[in-house]
């Protein structure tokens, strides 16, 4: 019996979530596996109730798990709270308590979706690149300090080992092995010590990867490259901030961030998320994009599941309700038939009825 | 007499601040201006010839000037010197030594390269942003670290003073009162304690400029958001490394990051510098496009010579041979007549005749 936690958060987390739950029960007849699947808090919604943005069994049940899938977590609400009591820091200590120090965030272009992406459908058009973000490590993890001394300061540290670079790098030459074979290496390495250390480790490793090209690009550059010619593009890896900045810049050429999945994984359970956030916004209004937690629920089956099938039909029917021209009010132009516009509900019903 | 201090530097460096002389001798000779130019060396040229990368004559040159105009530094042949002697340090301590800590990208789609931009025409037509990065504090300047304890580490600091954040919110929030009086300030508050002090000292500062509407931005968020709706921002503030990395993004949408000019001020002589790099792989090919520089030009003619009428006519006459269809290779598409595209002195010829 596969244990699977499951995560609803903050903000559209617990709405989106629904759908994937829907989902998972759709694949869980149709392959006959048993899936358990249970329910925790994070986020804010944990802090009010329980004092902590990831409480104690929360963090158990995850790290018992096969896999577990997170929806979102953060709000105004919870912005005045010091650090250590965020929605966003129960994130952080998911991902660090896990181990999942590799972020695998695809970004592909839907066919049917060029047309949404504010870059020319050229461009984007054959859009085919995984960025993989170091997750556990870096200035997200690295001491803070604040403190007055006739005036205020306040300090974050970037911090690696070699240890840590090593193993996320691997799963980059990992992965473009799989792929197209090119892996791009982002830092900073003309101001950063710690950028310099990561260079020199990712040419020591390339040797082992003969069948693998490498180049290095600094992050400046490659915010700049991923808009100019993302084709150029096959595997990117790169440390927790700028994976961070960079991938959400990256979704911009699918036409909307709500489409994107992403996987976290390390040595013990899976972590999978949208790489969107928990859009307060527009919370409870039922036209949150499912697509992004749908689609990381694949790469949940595909990755830790053991049901690859089913992943590759998740992602199939994801593309054909596309096709068909429908649409969550995210993905929705000009050009869009009022009537395929669907809620979040609709939308993951008609995913699941492909399935 | 006004006293500006020139540094070729590195790879295209040189071949374009020969376009920038040819514009301040015209300007000099219409305005009747006297104008001292000085070159001094920078970079990997300077480290080569004297040791360091900014020799000791070349900053008090800098800081007895009235204006520097500095063209790129950096280059392969130097990417493997320790930190303290690249290239790049060259830049950084000048940029320090001259206390130049606000750092100013205007960024503008000039009508006749809505063409040349990746983005679709409709959402870069109307930009008119203008990045405001804090330039010699956080990571870039922090404590930095090697060492070796069974295993590599490495560390760098971000780490920022009130009086650090202050002063550039201030060239923000003043920046937008002189224009459509929007203040987006970035940072990465969710994670960082620098950027929740950041945070903390925008809202204390912002209740003295009622006329100013402000907002937060996450940094990922931002690098999402330059992309999906440029027109939403006005002036974006944000410290040193996010607003390095958001301003080569934002380069894209002009067209070509070759377009680009910037302005370093603080208490001494005013920095400009085009914000692309030396681009070492078309040095000496007679290609690179000064208008970047050109331009940076014309913001010191503002900014620090107090000839504003001649920054204005400089802007036009780039303005002008761009819609007289006239490109430099990096700006040129496949509707680019050939005949009209210019190398690198035949467009500072052409820029400068119209002035
Ligand atoms: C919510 C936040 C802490 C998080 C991050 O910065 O890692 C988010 O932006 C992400 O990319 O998953
Ligand atoms: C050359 C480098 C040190 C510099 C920086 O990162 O500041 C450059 O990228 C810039 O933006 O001016």
């Amino acid at each position: 019996m596969a244990k699977v936690v499951l995560l609803p958060g903050d903000g559209i987390g617990p709405e989106i979530l629904q759908e994937a739950k829907k989902v998972i029960h759709a694949v869980a007849k149709a392959s006959q596996a048993e899936i358990d699947m249970q329910e925790y808090p994070i986020g804010g919604g944990a802090f009010d109730e329980f004092g902590a943005p990831l409480p104690q069994h929360t963090l158990e049940a995850a790290q018992k798990a096969d896999a577990v899938l997170l929806a979102a977590v953060g709000g105004p609400k919870w912005d005045t709270l010091p650090g250590h009591q965020r929605p966003e820091k129960g994130l952080l200590e998911l991902r660090k308590g896990l181990n999942a120090y590799a972020n695998i965030r695809p970004v592909r272009c839907f066919s049917s979706l060029v047309g949404a992406s504010t870059l020319r459908a050229e461009v984007v058009n054959n859009v085919d690149l995984v960025i993989i973000r170091e997750l556990t490590g870096g200035v997200y993890f690295g001491e803070k300090k604040r403190w007055t001394e006739e005036q205020r300061f306040a300090l974050d540290t970037l911090i690696y080992s070699e240890e840590e670079v090593r193993r996320i790098v691997k799963v980059g030459f990992e992965t473009a092995r799989q792929r197209r074979k090119h892996l791009t290496s982002v830092d900073k390495a003309n101001v950063l010590d710690s950028s310099r250390m990561w260079r020199e480790i990712v040419e020591e490793m390339k040797v082992d990867y003969p069948d693998v090209t490498v180049s290095h690009m600094l992050v400046d550059n490659c915010a700049m490259q991923l808009i100019r010619n993302p084709g150029q593009f096959d595997v990117v890896v790169t440390e927790n901030m700028f994976g961070d900045i960079l991938s959400d810049e990256a979704s911009m050429l699918t036409g909307s961030i709500g489409m994107l999945p992403s996987a976290s994984l390390g040595d013990q359970a899976g972590l999978y998320e949208p790489i969107h956030g928990s859009a307060p916004d527009i919370a409870g209004k039922g036209i949150a994009n499912p697509c992004g937690i749908i689609l990381s629920t694949a790469m949940m089956f595909r990755n830790s599941l053991g049901l690859s099938e089913y992943a590759d039909k998740i992602e199939q029917a994801v593309n054909e309700i596309l096709e068909e021209g429908y649409r969550t009010a995210d993905l929705a132009g000009n050009d869009t038939d009022p009537s395929k516009i669907l809620s979040t509900s609709a939308m993951g019903d008609r995913i699941v009825q492909k399935l």
